[in-house]
């Protein structure tokens, strides 16, 4: 350790106690990177806990007088390497900060601090009837902070949005260590820029979010289940076209395609058909009559598409059933394919069938496994890569069909990232995608905010040439 | 004029065309002020109607070569002053930029240029069966520039969210005339910072927008509408909150005062009831069962509140002849009381009630007559001062009202403008509502997106300390 490492870590433990300052290497190589197992990732000299806002300003604080980076990370479920630790820096884990401040059913309305784990604010809603709608896969162990910082969506997306249609306010603590307090309570408002907004999905790099309110909705009526089983890709392409033209908006319509339901079945034993090329599962949350219809209309879509099998159901136990194949998918991907690359393609819902058979191409012409599971109601594919890790012929190949299922999304007019976030492995495709002027425009508000470059420095984008070493 | 005036201007003609840039003073004037009539107006050195994308970064390349402001506008329906001109400037006019590029029922968006009239994307859109939910009062003229620039509500929000709940992309032309597109046709993508909603509400200080993709929802069904009146403003209060409470999401939830009633009934001879303290305004847009359940819901709450009179009814004709009680307040306000300021505090929803009181407690306080309409259904409230314009005393009296109304809104933990923009009335208020970190923050990025500070201004926050004259 050197002297000056000494002295900022002495300042640290001053200002939150040693029990908030770790610097024992086993302790903290836990706290060194994401579920993203292709992101590189540094060794921090210090993995911090703040209990309060004042200790994230603290720490701010003696990071920038003496220029250490910091890496804000929640849980670690995330799935890009946005808070893999850099070499020699400070992580903050916010995890402490876990309360729910306020639930107010008169405002519609949660306050909440960025270590609550989405489903504890689920959780703490719902007995007042209330809801808040974003669903990552992972939400029963990801933080809200850790979702606000990546704009996290889910399975209700469809209907409900992504967590920015969420956020009324933040409490944010800038790279200097001073407090934002930006957004409001009220439903609208439009008293300056969106600040709020602009901090959700920077993915840490702009400041720490020490609070949030968040708007909430009713809670919805159980929902109406629908599975239908397709022998084209073109067949479930189809449906999700007509969903969407015929004006329907389903609480969830999820996909996955003949790969996904192959491996599934491996796992599940549920004699699922191999012929099968396309599995949609979709629901109605609606209630009453209105479902019942919205689930009439999406059982004529599959039909008219030339579904070979569809079934749908009021129970909610056999509703759970008909989406587990959908929740087993990458489970079992990853239980039967070795290491996987988890891709996170949203096209135009115009595009899902062109997409799958794209993938399709990418796996026979790389030679490599590829499943695909999506959020189809919003066009967010999560194409799978499967490869033996240890064999490095293999790995070279499904890294290559990664990079090709990234360019596919491009060509069909979509995005390379729907709700992971660029973290550190996209920092090329993000350049290729958002082009010269935009990466500039991003660069000139991150020196804005964070001139010295601290906040969670190579994630997003570079702020130096390509190439440059980033530490991790 | 100066020789560098003749300079830039001729270069603004060569690029644009002699009818693209007018300078005759009888001209410019019609395009120095929006609808604020207390807000202070410049005079434009020359007014310029870009054609297209190419013509706006000529115009911003001229303008920051020479260092001239820049005001964009629209059609000049804004109520903030913030499209006034400014002394010696070039206001851009976005109106010719008017088409509708796009619209694709498949991936449920349009493409339009900001010159587009409200009304005339409704309308594009109604044939495919789509509906773009935003509706300010000045729908039928006001254009999506202008909504985009200040993030524009209306009657929907309740429901269907403001302006950049729709915003999926946007072509902005930066202050040095470089072209930046952002955001995606995609309905999710978190890659790189949410750049789009920034421009969005940022009132044309960031950049000018060229083209932007918008999501569309499936056109509703035919509203039910209900009307209830009630004597006291306690009991409407209640029933607001109520509704939030009880987890209902109406279309539509307005509300009017009794200053409103009479006057509307002054105008209208309707024979509304001159002792009703406020009157609520609900739709529902559900269709079929649904739609009749919530409508019996709101009925019991009006009822359980003690409504004088609740009435509801599927005819639309009917339900279009209760909302335009609601619909001629602001008219009648004008009418019968003068010059009017129509202030635009959005306060948390559970705080409507009082806030009615309280703004009857100005009135009299200050001795003016203030009518208060309103969204219910999401707080945003527009109190109207009314008085006689040429008596010095009661302007004096109208305005320092203004003020008490916006401190009022603040003190309920409101925010002091909820959709119409901070424009240049405001200025101080926003210093207020944010403080000292956000303001320095609007700054920060206001700097990095244009350091000669030449796009509007003057307009949300100064740049200039409080007090320095801005030339308008």
């Amino acid at each position: 350790m050197t002297t000056t490492t000494a002295t900022w870590l002495a300042e640290l433990t001053d200002a939150l106690g040693p029990d908030s300052v770790l610097t024992d290497p086993d302790v903290t190589a836990a706290y060194a990177r994401d579920q993203a197992m292709m992101a590189p990732a540094g060794t921090p000299a210090a993995v911090v806990f703040p209990r309060r806002t004042d200790d994230v300003a603290a720490v701010l604080r003696v990071a920038s007088r003496h220029g250490i980076p910091v890496v804000p990370r929640g849980a670690g479920s995330g799935l890009a390497g946005g808070s893999n630790a850099v070499d020699g820096g400070i992580t903050l884990v916010m995890t402490r900060m876990d309360a729910v401040l306020e639930v107010s059913t008169a405002d519609r309305l949660a306050v909440v601090q960025p270590g609550v784990v989405n489903k504890q604010l689920r959780d703490a809603v719902a007995g007042s009837g209330l809801f808040y709608p974003p669903d990552p896969s992972s939400y029963d162990w990801c933080t809200i902070g850790g979702n606000l910082a990546t704009n996290s969506g889910g399975l209700c997306c469809v209907k409900y949005g992504v967590t920015t249609d969420y956020v009324l306010g933040l409490e944010v603590v800038l790279a200097d260590g001073r407090v934002l307090r930006t957004g409001r309570r009220t439903v609208k408002g439009v008293a300056g820029y969106d600040l709020a907004r602009l901090f959700v999905g920077s993915e840490g790099t702009l400041g720490v979010i020490t609070e949030a309110t968040l708007a909430l909705r009713p809670a919805p009526k159980a929902p109406v289940t629908l599975a239908a089983s397709f022998a084209t890709t073109a067949q479930a392409g189809q449906v999700v076209e007509r969903v969407v033209t015929a004006g329907l908006v389903p609480s969830l319509l999820e996909i996955m395609d003949g790969t996904c339901i192959r491996t599934v079945d491996q796992v599940l034993k549920a004699g699922l058909d191999h012929d099968t090329r396309a599995l949609l599962v979709a629901q109605s949350d609606t209630g009453g009559a209105a479902a019942a219809e919205e689930i009439a209309v999406l059982t004529a879509l599959c039909e008219e598409a030339g579904a070979q099998f569809v079934h749908s159901t009021e129970d909610q136990a056999e509703g759970d059933l008909l989406l587990a194949a959908r929740r087993m998918a990458l489970p079992a991907l990853e239980r039967v394919g070795g290491a996987v690359l988890i891709d996170d393609v949203a096209v135009p819902r115009s595009r899902i069938a062109g997409f799958l058979d794209g993938c399709d191409a990418i796996a026979a012409d790389r030679d490599v496994v590829i499943g695909v599971v999506g959020h189809a109601g919003d066009g967010n594919m999560h194409p799978t890569v499967c490869f033996d890790a240890g064999d490095a012929d293999q790995r070279q190949r499904a890294y290559a069909a990664f990079d090709d299922i990234l360019a596919l999304g491009l060509s069909l007019g979509g995005t390379t990232t729907g709700e992971h976030g660029v973290g550190t492995i996209k920092l090329d495709w993000l350049e290729r995608e958002i082009g010269p002027v935009a990466l500039d425009v991003h660069r000139s508000i991150k020196s804005a905010l964070d001139p010295a470059g601290l906040l969670n420095p190579g994630t997003v984008f570079r702020s130096t040439p390509a190439g440059a070493t980033l530490g991790r």
